[in-house]
């Protein structure tokens, strides 16, 4: 029997949810008719972002599930007139993103890229990098993504030194942890990136005082938190020479404005935080398998519990 | 007691090589006299460039290892006044440079760096690429380099397809082979890297019929041999639109004119031949590795077999 699926989201997202979503349907074997309207009565389930236009779900009387879009379901964990399971979005291509963002401009920074990128000058100039067993890279944050990110740069032959505010053991990797295992960790560092959370204690954590820490020549990558940054000094360290370059993903205030030297700063390359986005293609994978563990039988991924509101 | 090293290449090689050397050998715990210049009778040991002015070996008496600077010994090896052990050069770093080279531009067509990296104007895009597993890579070429790069690619999450002459099993790599293979190698590479040998059958590999099988929007990367590309079908590719843009590192003249269209092409990034390039620091520890078995009483590693030539 066709299963109805109603996408109540805004409609940029219908946009660039319909062909992946459709694929991954198809993909798990669902006989389904998916559209953005539907009488209530005739629909199974329901792929949901809190801010459509869906509030009331009492007409939806044969509905089975509700899919979140997104992780946060704290728009729709309170609704009263939701009696369904409602389960939330955990998308692995969040790590696997971040991997690949943090382990690319880390291979651009460490080949020095930008020089041969901005130097398409007919000048035959075969200065060649160390290896990266020769390069040391630090990662403040040992968390899912530091972690992951520390791995997978230690698999490339980096030395991979991590910090993080607790004690951790982590394969492969140095680790160092609390105020005095800090210097230690900045001081060998020829790329350093920045994964920590955004907390009181880590509030310009990268200020003057810990970039004079770096080696002169340090380059920066910041895809955790814009708050983690002095940004006053970041500027000053670049300017003086004593950082080499910096690739920021986040900001203080998101959009960066268009009048923040950073944009305009030869040493700077801002990314408009792409570091770690839900994917479209995987994200559909992940309601697809829901739907198909419904209509088998088999118990939903990802349930919120909504005692706890999480 | 301390032993003496004769450093005999061109002054250029001694610049780059003194400090990683002289790091090299002190890290192996060797008491060494470092120089290029020292009576000939002293010598225990020779780092040896063939095109050095050091030709008649017999002076140097007590001459335990000649230790050539790089692979190919063509120039040494039939030196009659050679009585003493020759070893070449094997640098792991060769391998490891491709990988990170491969890798680190595979992620950066893969992440569409450059639209940020040449983008800085202050506008917020937040279009975020696919990850890793919805972006297929073929690698042409199943030799050591090719299989290295396929291993590290796969590793990272992508879709790897690797072709060569003749059938191979790669793990985590879809492999196909021959004139047969080649046209469903090209069919789904979004990124295509070409790591064959230079051989009168793979010239101009990547010509306007090959070109023709790669899906609309294909990244093109070179770090194989000049030969393997048309270059004027590819310019073509490019300017259709057909291909989407070109990292090439290697060429049929080298170094690259100054008035090549490559250099100038909006869609083309030229790297000067350094995919693949000896390190000094790694070859540094080649040799000090050698002098330490050879104090030690160690057989010497790559040992050149003079009868066999290599």
């Amino acid at each position: 029997m066709t299963v109805n699926i109603l996408f109540a989201a805004k409609a940029e997202r219908w946009d660039s949810y319909r062909t992946p979503l459709t694929a991954a349907l198809r993909a798990a074997g669902i006989d389904f008719d998916l559209r953005t309207d539907f009488a209530p009565a005739d629909v199974d389930y329901i792929v949901y972002a809190p801010n459509s236009t869906v509030q009331d779900f009492t007409p939806y009387t044969r509905l089975r599930a509700v899919l979140n879009l997104w992780a946060g379901v704290e728009d729709v964990v309170d609704n009263d007139t939701l009696h369904v399971p409602l389960a939330r979005m955990v998308d692995h291509g969040l790590t696997q993103g971040m991997i690949e963002w943090v382990t690319g401009h880390v291979l651009r920074h460490h080949l020095e890229m930008d020089k041969h990128l901005f130097g398409q000058d007919g000048v035959w100039r075969t200065h060649v990098p160390p290896l990266a067993q020769d390069r040391p890279v630090t990662i403040l944050g040992m968390g899912e993504l530091g972690r992951a990110c520390a791995a997978t740069l230690a698999g490339l032959g980096f030395p991979v030194t991590g910090w993080g505010r607790t004690a951790r053991t982590v394969p492969d990797v140095t680790t160092c942890h609390g105020a005095n295992g800090l210097d230690a960790a900045l001081s060998q560092a020829q790329i350093l990136v920045l994964l920590l959370p955004d907390t009181p204690a880590t509030a310009n954590i990268l200020s003057a005082d810990t970039l004079a820490m770096l080696p002169r020549g340090a380059h920066i990558l910041n895809p955790g938190r814009g708050t983690l940054i002095d940004d006053t000094d970041l500027l000053a360290a670049l300017d003086s020479g004593h950082i080499a370059r910096a690739t920021l993903d986040v900001f203080r205030t998101e959009p960066l404005p268009a009048n923040h030297p950073y944009w305009a700063h030869p040493k700077v390359t801002v990314t408009p935080h792409i570091a770690s986005a839900t994917r479209e293609t995987s994200a559909s994978r992940v309601i697809a398998e829901n739907i198909r563990r419904g209509e088998a039988g088999e118990p939903f991924l990802n349930l919120v519990d909504r005692s706890l509101g999480y």
